[in-house]
């Protein structure tokens, strides 16, 4: 079997060369490159990913853990965490938490028997003390829409509480005058943020009521059934904000069935902007930039995996209103 | 640094046994378990993998191919996969191939630098030449809804196109009397068996002609477009099988945008059983068992993986129609 050291005697170029050349990490020139893939090629060289972690400690692997893959926010993220890790030739390990704190312990565990080169979280039960054996051995991670304020831990989240305010205040201009919300659930911290923004914009107009809040569990069933409860108590709601999309296409369904029309009766907007095109109406969503989010996750796990940034900034993502026909004026 | 002998001592049992525990591969009682994993505790012992991986060439990880994990198909079935392989203590890595030829090769290439104990393929482009990398390295490979009729590799894949008659013959019980079909890529073999199924029921009898296939590509946007352009050369049709689901909730969504009722006015049914719940009528389908598509094909590659499985068997899985709301009688 070829080694390096034929790679790097045949193409003329130093072991240092090819090994910057397989990491994809340092300067290699255009010229060089080529001739080295020609050579790899022609002697099909494989290098020993095993022996080079153990050297370098590198598995150009990471982990993911995520509650659920699916809950299609995730699906999408994974995607573009994926895409971005593939560009740098990383492979991506999937973890499904279900948001429970045991099982997320677990996949830690596991992730770092693995040795992984750093993790990106996007589930919900975790704690800054499961972290503490990831700090101890130095892994890199990227919190994505969970902060804990008091570490050392980069997180990525988006303008939760704003969303929520634009989401009103777009019901309010297409001429909503009661306008009830369906909350996610409140042991997730961009969940309250959301629920936030609603009462932020609703606290002070006189159509305000607490009743207009409904508790939910971001799943399509969860936002059928709080939408019929809510109808039951204010019939004559005329707008809808779902803390996520899932919610807001159970309620729409809900609401037909009971035989509202959307946008006429009763206008409804989600968040995440996860495209439901299959709905009828379409269903208009606070987005997050959720390709954005993971190709920003996986830089800057990048970045600090190869030691080149050191300085931990949290980020803040905006969010856009996408106005589609379930808040259209007649 | 504690080490594996550190624990066999304190354990009281043999390094043997302390590395059957660790793998979770052959017996080890129920006793000797629970003193380990104290031990495990108390010691604070981690196993080096990558040593492990080394000596024993096993890194307790899989790869996982699917076309595109936004395909609300592929998340059930990575869900399931990755439940499985979590039970057998593995990881999953998770490569987006989109069905692209040289994307899959060259996952194929990491996964082997990366040196995974065996490989599930759900990815259409793949050829058997692709995996003659894999063979000459040993790796085992399960495919799932592909078959290579030369080759040995074991092929776990549902009765499409019996699905596909069950489709049609659920239709003309409910009193359809002109059916459509909306068949996916021909590229893909389960897509072809399904429209296959769609001919086997509908030639012969009346109504049939060409022109009721409509060509199209899985997605929500494809089914939508293919049922617009059956509605124009077809108003008289008043029943729809979409090979996937996507695709019948777009062709829902062009239904009601023509002013059609769904069921009333025409019935529709799809194919994969992805629970589309937020759709109002609810979908009806052709059912395929994801989870235990997901379980079995796990559970085969580590029947393969540790050899105790050298027969490689094909396996075919029935489908199972749900009829919903979408092909209710009046």
């Amino acid at each position: 079997m070829a080694t390096i050291k034929d790679v790097s005697k045949l193409a003329g170029v130093s072991v240092a060369t090819v090994s910057r050349y397989l990491n994809k990490n340092g300067y290699v020139s255009k010229e060089a490159g080529e001739t080295i893939a020609e050579v790899i090629e022609k002697l099909n060289y494989r290098p020993n990913n095993i022996a080079r972690s153990l050297a370098g400690m590198k598995t150009a692997t990471i982990g993911l853990m995520v509650p659920d893959i699916l809950n299609p926010f995730f699906p999408e993220l994974a995607r573009a965490i994926e895409d971005a890790a593939n560009d740098y030739g990383y492979t991506v390990m999937l973890c499904n938490t279900d948001n429970d704190s045991a099982k997320e312990q677990k996949y830690i565990d596991t992730l770092l028997h693995k040795q992984v080169d750093g993790i990106i979280i996007s589930s919900y039960g975790i704690k800054p003390e499961h972290l503490s054996s990831l700090q101890k051995q130095s892994i890199p991670v990227i919190l994505i829409d969970n902060v804990f304020s008091s570490d050392s831990v980069v997180s990525l989240t988006v303008e939760n509480e704003r969303g929520g305010e634009l989401a009103v205040e777009h019901l309010l201009e297409r001429g909503c005058s009661k306008i009830a919300h369906i909350c996610g659930p409140l042991s997730i911290t961009s969940s309250r943020e959301r629920t936030a923004g609603f009462e932020n914009a609703s606290r002070g107009t006189d159509w305000f009521t607490p009743s207009l809040i409904g508790y939910s569990d971001f799943t399509v069933h969860g936002g059928y059934t709080a939408m019929l409860e809510l109808l039951s108590i204010h019939p004559d709601l005329d707008g809808i904000f779902a803390s996520n999309d899932l919610m807001a296409a159970g309620a729409l369904k809900a609401l037909q069935e009971s035989g509202k029309n959307v946008p006429r009766d009763v206008k409804v907007i989600g968040f995440d902007g996860i495209g439901l095109e299959m709905m009828t109406p379409e269903l208009s969503t606070i987005a997050q930039p959720i390709s954005e989010l993971g190709k920003t996750a996986m830089d800057s796990l990048m970045g600090l995996i190869r030691k080149e940034s050191d300085i931990l900034t949290d980020q803040v993502f905006p969010v856009t209103l996408i106005a589609k026909q379930s808040t259209m004026t007649n």
